[in-house]
């Protein structure tokens, strides 16, 4: 993999100095293009053997193009904020925007990597390490984003010499500790964790592209080029529209026999028991929120549901359990200007809780799948993607210990009826019936259809749907309170 | 102060059921006006003397309203990443947006109050940091917020009858620790205390409120409807748009003298010594950034300057001798969707850096008393109060070991004409002229005059601007780099 890399390339500074205008020139041309364009953003990673040069090629690539438009982000110890979310969490608010580029040395490469050469990881996690990131980078392209990978590699002989030369002079001796020399040593499993990652996360879309270190001049230009051709092409491309792909279609099941039909819609609870039992759960919930474990949780609770199917008391009924100050409700309407020029996730990823909160999201990623497809506000190819995505997302969240409860309030055709008449009547403003809402209701086939899908391959083991019959307000408020007062005990037996 | 709050007010609780349905549809309304109409933000603070209900009241509140549209904030620990920036960073990310209700237990007076009762602050820097609040509290009020301030009390007789009431209760037992009658010990000097904060700080835009505690029919109801009628109060009034306010005319010199005209803008450097001075120059910043105290400190450079005046160049003179990882480079655009929502200083503030980074502004809050105040993008009283807002903003960050570095870049009108005219031949499209420069030369002596006044009226001791005769541009780069260096330098002695 790395034969290549080691032949000793060279280009003389004669040729460097005469090449390096047009280079510069184009650069700044394709930055100001992408720029104006805001279509997509640019992520480009530098990574590699100690020494073989990315603190450098970093320092020039800013030099070389507009540095106000570049966003460039080291390898840094976590902060406590980044410690309690996900581990991909430090990375998602890191992300540039579309129009800008972002330059990442130490990425999400950085611990897989080390932790195997340091004996800290078995093969087959580093593996698992490495399909998340792939799936990872899949969806980032696939909302838009060009990726560049360069791994910048020097032979064990070239980085020996480096390393003495940089100790040697005094200029650049502070950067050499005994830490490089410790590392120097395991240059051999090194190489062969590289190789293995390279070889494992180079994609169609997102190859790595080996660069050899050693000589200044070839390095600088290799990459230099390597980042006009990708950023050109992609430019081109997108001004003729010519990316998307075409997707196979979904099944549908030939009898007509869908998940919905499977609820027992006339499920109630009369109000002396639900007073009762409502009582009862919500001290639970309040005990469970004060548990001496707890704060080594946090939990993400999803509500979505027909319209009028009783989202917003159900979240009521929960909160009232709750310190005010141990949770967030998070209203999902549309996105803003800053979270559209972000992956679809983005905006859901700003709003992960720390340790020991609640994060209540009334409608949620699901819109993908749900409003988005139905609506036809993104592409077929998108939602489709979505549903792996969306697993992907909740995966990482219960890694890193947060409870994931989504519920499907079901209610059926009459009873919604029923409901947008009565919010009619009563014409208090703050539930009136919109145009819209009886738009929707004309797709109920077309919806049904989605949440279908949408349970079929979203309702995972770690992350399960509950669908909560909700034609009687009283038994589904029940069922929401007790479902997440289980998922929550069932967390804390585990930690 | 206290006196009518201690009389023992209560309401009975068939009163109190009597009022309630009435009072929470009141407060739902006003909170989806509110919310309709987007145009402040409201901000409740809970404060007062333990166990007096704030945190129940912070409960009820969330009750009552529509709990998605709250953002609850308690007092907690800092996160490392709050602990490196000035005091107030914390709360302004965690400022409601306009349309929305924030409410605060453990506010900006925690701290203050907290400090001085335990003897680890002395009056005066009471009075100072009480001081810095009114200033903020105006400025979040000029910026269209409506605050309400509430202060729960109890008398010395009644906090402890009410500690020993929750401590022997099993359910509440938990809630009572040592602390809470060590702090218990303390009443009389943190009544003595809280009195001079609620005098200091008790503003006609933003009054303290105090209500008895012992109640909690009485405290519940009172503050409910304290918060509708000031709530409602002002969106009447926004409905109406009668919040303007007269404002007094800026001094001008009647003889027409000003500090641009003292600038001699014949400096130039020869080519020579400029590539002497420039590397030497570099190098020394290097150095300063790799010092090692600097991660002791932050910096914040500003460019401001005539249109064409080289910031750019300068800019990237300075970011030469940076490493890439170590620098963030801010330009200014228009304020983004998320940022309209917030007073005007927040943009600037979610970009401050950590210790031991720069963050070079590409034009800066600035805008507000230049091209805001030269356009009429904002009222005469807007910018009027920016220069006192600014002052307070570069005073905090200085207090937080921030370097802040200010560059006026000045051309002459004849050299921009001739620069305007060289771009345009050149013809490359990053320096396009566009219709607004030329728009914006036709106001060359309104921007003089607006850049007189920010002169004189921001260009203080700890934070000076630094004028730059910038129509030889190796002057000016020199120049920038030179005071750069000298003001670290400076600020490293003194850490």
């Amino acid at each position: 993999m790395f034969e290549s890399a080691e032949l000793g390339h060279k280009i003389s500074k004669v040729v460097y100095k005469k090449e390096l205008p047009q280079l510069r020139e184009q650069l700044l041309d394709d930055q100001l293009d992408l720029l104006q364009s805001g279509k997509f953003p640019v992520i480009i990673l530098l990574a590699g053997v100690d020494c073989a040069g990315k603190g450098e090629t970093m320092n020039l690539l800013h030099e070389w193009m507009d540095p106000r438009h570049i966003e460039s982000h080291a390898q840094r110890e976590l902060t406590d904020e980044e410690q309690e979310r996900p581990q991909m969490w430090r990375y998602w608010r890191d992300l540039p925007p579309k129009g800008k580029i972002g330059i990442f040395i130490g990425s999400w490469y950085s611990s897989p990597l080390i932790d195997n050469v340091h004996g800290r990881s078995k093969n087959a996690e580093l593996d698992q390490q490495l399909d998340r990131i792939i799936r990872f980078e899949t969806m980032l392209c696939n909302e838009g984003a060009l990726i560049l990978k360069f791994w910048l590699h020097l032979s064990k002989e070239q980085q020996k010499k480096r390393l003495k030369k940089l100790e040697k002079d005094p200029k650049t001796s502070w950067r050499i500790t005994d830490t490089d020399w410790k590392n120097f040593k395991l240059y051999n499993r090194f190489r062969m964790v590289s190789e293995r990652m390279l070889r494992n996360t180079s994609t169609p879309e997102s190859p790595w592209v080996i660069i050899e270190g050693g000589d200044e001049q070839y390095r600088s230009l290799s990459i230099g080029k390597a980042i006009h051709e990708a950023l050109r092409r992609r430019l081109d491309a997108v001004e003729q529209h010519n990316i998307e792909e075409p997707i196979p279609p979904l099944f549908t099941s030939i009898d007509g026999l869908h998940i919905l039909q499977t609820l027992d819609m006339t499920k109630s609870v009369s109000k002396k028991k639900y007073d009762d039992e409502l009582e009862i759960l919500q001290g639970r919930l309040n005990l469970l929120s004060r548990h001496k474990n707890f704060n080594k949780l946090s939990v993400v609770i999803v509500f979505e549901g027909n319209d009028a199917a009783g989202k917003g008391g159900s979240i009521r009924r929960v909160t009232q359990a709750l310190d005010a100050r141990s949770y967030r409700i998070i209203p999902i309407a549309a996105p803003t200007e800053e979270e559209r020029a972000q992956p679809y996730l983005w905006r859901f990823w700003r709003h992960l809780p720390r340790r020991g909160r609640f994060a209540i999201f009334d409608r949620s990623w699901y819109g993908r799948v749900l409003v988005e497809r139905v609506e036809g506000f993104c592409s077929q190819a998108d939602w489709m993607r979505g549903y792996g995505e969306i697993n992907d997302f909740e995966e990482q969240m219960v890694r890193n210990h947060t409870v994931v409860v989504k519920f499907w309030l079901s209610i059926t055709e009459d009873e919604q009826l029923k409901r947008f008449k009565e919010r009619e009547k009563i014409g208090f403003k703050r539930f009136k019936i919109t145009e819209e809402d009886w738009r929707n209701r004309e797709k109920w086939t077309l919806y049904e259809q989605a949440v279908c899908d949408m349970i079929d391959r979203t309702s995972t083991e770690i992350a399960p749907w509950t669908l909560v019959e909700a034609n009687d307000k009283n038994h589904a408020r029940i069922k929401v309170i007790k479902t997440i007062c289980n998922q929550i005990e069932q967390a804390l037996e585990r930690v």
